[in-house]
């Protein structure tokens, strides 16, 4: 190896309009660049109070945990679920996408007993089938995605949060595509669990994962309680009662940690967290409905634009995610083909999709810093222009043109 | 909350001289502030390649998965115990501190059957003792930190690993303290699994540990493959046997994704990845053994200056790490009181331990980024009037001659 040969990084300058990660915000990329301070510093536990608070204005809710977990978005969720679940607990899985059978994979590796309600992919599932399930089964908890990017599916959570306080089940969800991008109302759907990610329409870089917990939930996580027995001292009780599986993702020790205890647990990951505190800042000082309205509007143009290339919308459009749009793939084009010219020509980053729709849809995505006027334009351009190339006709200039009415009537949404 | 109170990140300067994390290297800190590209983009394939390349380097091995897990270290400790301990399994600890204590609590959260050897804080391990318990316990598993900050103590390996070979044992060590500033042999010390971080000698902030597998451990990990239902095709084969009970810290999962297959798992933390290949960039192309010698250079000189305060070192000096020292602090002084006058008055972060000894000695450290020269003066001279200033006597000028002459003599190290 020649070590000379290793250069800078020197990545090339993209347009992420797939399904995440997106372009980061560069104001979350200046605040990441920020130097260090220690874990215990006064400054670094008033930025993690700091963080607590933006999230909850996030998430809207008023759940003390709220606080972030250093690892990917699947990190959120992991947590959540491990220190939840007790081996052979009852939960209900609804699987709509990709990332609802990945709620099943990490509840089965926890050793639940996994029940599903399995609809099309394109679908979303009907509130009264979830109560249903929910009288036969009798979960201890419900588990969710909220929006699957794998479908652009949104499922609507309002009516089944009553419904699981209503027959005592615990309700979580994965917010991780959606979260900042279409409305999501921790509190008022009563939800006992929420996990997220940065790189969808939070504008940041994948790596942390934001979550939230009620106190009914952190009732059932306390239980397992348990301190580490290289820190624990006299006060400490002894030992550890159904220790769960993980140390990593142990919410409890995680909670003594961004509590007042501040029980040494990890080093957190401070960089991270600079980057996470910029996004959730920098969306909160423009508004969540507004930054949610700039989602739904840029979405809708993007859609428009598409639709006038004459190509077929994947999915139920009516529980579509502002953020994300499932494109069908003409039989006669190759969805790879154009992927890599759009990269390769025009440095714009489109996606496929997983399991049985890949290759068969294209994902667009509209999110985050992305979901703006430029980048919609360029992408429905640069799409319209491969198409054609390869042989896909479209009406010259439809596709602009509907992007620009669209614009031109939704101007103050 | 008024949103508008939340400003830009602004954290005070500091020196940090503690067990870590410590001021990450500039030029890492601006690698990451490179915007993203999309997760199978080929310019990041090929920088995960380059990791990969990078960190082979480092931990002195030719094992094809050196790869980066997204989290803490210990999310990196976690993925190897997880991914390699069936439960039922024997698995033998050394523990010499702290971290010790947490391999045996994660290796217990993977149900093994956990066998120790303690020796007091302060002190390492006799290999003849491992081999005597490995012949009684006939362990599946060693595990071992390599230098432990709790207690500054450094465990020689290189023995160790021809017993564990000898006696078929699979050995691994936690390498998150000592990797970049101490010599460590993956290949020639006979380790099958070895886990780092990047907050001590590496110069970069915490979030990512680098691990390396040798083809003797994949084996036992690839038993337990498995290929998530969301993503899996025909070419795939069905369920999984002895499913993990982690699905993010499922190594196999996390190979395939980093190998040529690609198969999606997490969402790579781009940012994270870009300042890792930077750390181990730079280190490189110094050197690493001239980045070793940095460190036992700077060492020394501190450990001299410490030395002519009239300070007691704890532990066993012959098997300190090169990066980091142990003070005991003395009877008439109450050394959280120093430590904050060294933080608010000179803005310079020392640390304190764990456990028993927490309160009984500070732990300064010299390492990546701030193995330096006028770090270490620094420090000397900020900590030599804080003790004086609370009634701790020292010779006045002596700590600082002390470290000049380390320096004059060993100017060429």
């Amino acid at each position: 190896m020649d070590i000379f040969q290793y250069h800078q990084i020197n990545a090339p300058q993209r347009l992420l309009m797939g399904p995440g990660p997106i372009n980061a915000d560069p104001r979350v990329l200046r605040a990441m660049a920020t130097q260090l301070i220690g874990q215990y510093d006064p400054y670094m536990t008033d930025y993690m109070n700091e963080v607590m608070a933006l999230y909850r204005d996030l998430f809207k809710t008023k759940n003390y945990w709220t606080i972030l977990i250093n690892g990917t978005s699947r990190a959120g969720i992991e947590s959540i679920l491990i220190s939840t679940i007790h081996p052979g607990d009852k939960v209900l899985v609804l699987v709509f996408g990709r990332f609802g059978h990945l709620l099943c994979e990490i509840a089965r590796r926890c050793k639940a007993e996994v029940y599903t309600i399995v609809v099309p992919w394109g679908e979303i599932v009907i509130p009264d089938k979830v109560e249903d399930a929910i009288k036969k089964i009798k979960p201890k908890l419900l588990l969710t995605v909220h929006g699957d990017t794998s479908t652009t599916m949104l499922q609507p959570l309002q009516e089944i949060g009553d419904v699981c306080e209503q027959y005592n089940v615990l309700f979580y969800t994965d917010a991780t595509a959606s979260i900042g991008g279409n409305i999501l109302e921790t509190d008022k759907w009563k939800l006992d669990a929420v996990s997220a990610g940065m790189q969808k329409c939070l504008g940041g870089p994948s790596g942390t994962s934001p979550i939230t917990l009620s106190s009914k939930i952190e009732k059932v996580i306390r239980k397992r309680s348990c301190v580490e027995s290289g820190i624990r001292t006299q006060e400490h009780k002894d030992g550890c009662n159904e220790i769960i599986y993980s140390n990593y993702f142990d919410l409890s020790m995680i909670m003594d940690y961004w509590g007042p205890q501040r029980l040494n647990h990890h080093t957190e990951a401070t960089t991270a967290l600079y980057g996470s505190r910029e996004c959730a800042r920098i969306i909160l000082q423009d508004g969540l409905n507004k930054n949610i309205s700039r989602h739904k509007k840029h979405g809708r143009a993007m859609l428009a634009g598409i639709q006038a290339m004459g190509l077929e919308i994947f999915g139920n459009i009516n529980y579509k995610m502002n953020n994300i749009l499932g494109v069908v793939i003409p039989l006669s084009i190759n969805g790879n083909q154009v992927r890599k010219i759009m990269l390769e020509d025009f440095s714009i980053e489109i996606g496929t999709s997983f399991g049985a729709l890949d290759g068969k849809i294209w994902r667009i995505g509209t999110m985050g810093y992305n979901a703006r006027k430029d980048c919609v334009m360029q992408t429905l351009c640069a799409l319209d222009s491969v198409l054609n190339y390869l042989g896909y006709r479209t009406v010259q200039g439809a596709s602009l043109q509907a992007a620009w009415d669209y614009y031109e009537k939704h101007n103050n949404d």
